[in-house]
């Protein structure tokens, strides 16, 4: 049980293992060896679906008698980028000036590590816990998210697991341990315009109705004005159109289509449903007052598809879960972490629906960067905070 | 001599020969036999190109003592289409219902036939001709048109040769003979705009600039307002938008490049020189107030690249040359053609640099389409105008 109390040393077991998504890379099985030791019944499903890879996850449990505390995260890691560019190589763990450097050092092997070493130390001390704390680690954060947490969950609650709440362990603080943790995220949406329009010679423009046209009408209309000016809990609502696609190689011709898709983070103004709406209104209003050209009023013809994977927008309220990490926050480091919910998704978007759930973790700086790297005493301070928050939820 | 007066039988020889461009599939041998036993003397020069397909060309002068005419027009077809949807086969000169049927027979081997039946007559009729015809025919009208008229004209004034006035055989009226006559074109000019922007998360839009809000902005700017209403000669300025490339198939990420590319078809309002100085003017002033989001302003940094060709606008202003063919027009169909400037380009953009150019043939409706036909009447219609034009021509 020694070995798993030290976060560096747990943390150096993992980065050697190259668990670029989706491949597990032996990290689940290290995980797994740190845990059953601490006397957590550990279970490995793996899950699939047509058109996307198998991947490989864990769920272990240490169960007692009171409350159960979820702690998420995953253990696949985003690409290495330029190898050669790594001061020292990315799945080597190495120390220099008190930083070990490794691909997921931050995100967010260094969280896993920490919280393996407070569940250590804390069993050590108490010989026991009031409760029961599970990992709930998958191999497809990095990845398209499709065979990760959200089915690992629906796993666990079909065999009758249930929470009272959840820390995912994913870097929270921009600069410095205990800037920030987040308490809700925004939702995500993401859709696409197809705009039909007549093709043409570009010297007959009054024979054809050229799509590009209609599309800037439309694409106008999502930009300006904005959706909101921010809520006191959430930033501004954004909508950025992330490609335009007309693909027509001929400089003399007007083309039928084209083709624009955008998403948007949206903070609790909203509703999916709202917002959705919003989206449709503005587009049958701008459509319905398009000039065709000069003199030339005509509604455009488009549609709008929404893709698949909609995120909700969320705001944790348990004050208790977020005053217990708040304290331990501020026992440890002497600051008053920031309650945020600014940044992308995190799988804190399926979490939230099974219990109340909040992030915190290391200093994100070097994520998913060449020479991403974790301060040796930020792993300590994570892990004391940790350790403070699990006494203090199970006191 | 006599076959080549039947502009019917004429322009059937002429459709037998698959000569979609760039191919001469025969059409100019076919020519040279036509005018050769006319008196023409035939010179069939090839002017190629690296990255463009050699193209062979026809030039035929008939000399005489007195001014020098040139007909100019193209042997080379688009390609048929769907061939199994063509009534009948596209060059096999069918004739059903009182029309011809197949590809070329008004764009625009129709004009050539005629044309050389015109001149068949009139030497048939005044044993000769008091000046001189050339026929400046190329094989790529309907492809790049880099190695055709424009090099045929060069290559001819190299060995002397000069010209007076001009006749191009396109199809200019739009239902039936004598409808239209083109007396001059509008420019042409084409640009890509490359925006430069900051690639990010779509989560973190602060540290990104999208490229695609800038793009909008600049797309704006140009479509609004128009450059012109219009002049007394000429159709307003238009320009469309061709194509939008962005090509991100991540929704997450803002991209760092957006492209767009535009033609612009422009009247003698403007000049190659001051409507590039407008369209830069406008880019740069939208570029410089451009919002990138709300509340903070950044200018678009953006590129304009000038395609290599331009068109310049032209207007033919030789009251005898226009005067001559109205008269010939009217005198045959009745009716008087009005003097037209609309529509695309054509070869005419690299006559006028040599020689006062208008434009006239057969009813354009069917050309580039499947079942392409003309009316044997309008053969027999176009051969007489033509031969009554080089009578007063030469008178």
């Amino acid at each position: 049980m020694k070995s798993s109390i030290d976060p560096v040393q747990n943390l150096a077991e993992l980065i050697a293992c190259p668990s670029i998504t989706p491949a597990e890379g032996g990290a689940l099985t290290v995980l797994e060896a740190m845990l059953a030791p601490l006397g957590f019944s550990v279970e490995r499903p793996t899950f699939g679906e047509d058109g996307t890879p198998d991947v490989e996850n864990l769920y272990a449990r240490r169960s007692g008698n009171g409350p159960h505390l979820m702690f998420a995260g995953h253990t696949d890691v985003v690409p290495v980028g330029d190898a050669a560019a790594w001061t020292y190589p990315p799945f080597s763990a190495a120390i220099h000036n008190g930083e070990m450097y490794g691909r997921g050092a931050v995100d967010m092997k260094g969280g896993i590590a920490c919280f393996v070493a407070a569940v250590g130390r804390h069993l050590e001390k108490h010989g026991g816990l009031n409760g029961s704390i599970s990992f709930v680690i998958t191999g497809d954060e990095e990845g398209p998210s499709i065979n990760g947490t959200g089915k690992l969950l629906d796993w666990a609650k079909a065999k009758g697991e249930s929470w009272d709440a959840a820390v995912v362990g994913e870097p929270t603080n921009p600069e410095k341990m205990g800037d920030m943790m987040k308490i809700g995220r925004r939702g995500g949406l993401s859709g696409t315009i197809v705009v039909h329009g007549v093709q043409g010679h570009v010297a007959y423009p009054h024979l054809a109705d050229n799509p590009i046209r209609g599309l800037v009408t439309l694409i106008e209309s999502l930009l300006y004005p904005a959706f909101d000016n921010g809520t006191k809990d959430f930033q501004a609502t954004n909508l950025e159109f992330t490609t335009i696609d007309v693909g027509n190689p001929a400089v003399n011709v007007i083309p039928a289509k084209a083709t624009a898709t955008f998403n948007i983070r949206f903070n609790d103004t909203w509703t999916d449903e709202t917002l959705m709406a919003e989206i449709h209104n503005r587009l049958d209003k701008a459509a319905g007052r398009h000039k065709l050209r000069p003199g030339k009023m005509a509604p455009v013809n488009y549609e709008l598809t929404w893709r698949n994977r909609v995120s909700h927008v969320f705001l944790t309220h348990d004050e208790k879960l977020i005053g217990t990490l708040t304290s331990a926050v501020e026992a440890t480091t002497g600051k008053r972490p920031q309650l945020s919910t600014s940044g992308g998704t995190s799988d804190a978007r399926f979490i939230k629906d099974y219990c109340p759930v909040v992030e915190f973790g290391l200093v994100g700086k070097t994520m998913h960067m060449v020479d991403e790297r974790v301060a040796i005493a930020d792993l300590e301070t994570l892990t004391q905070i940790y350790e403070r928050f699990i006494a203090d939820f199970f006191a």
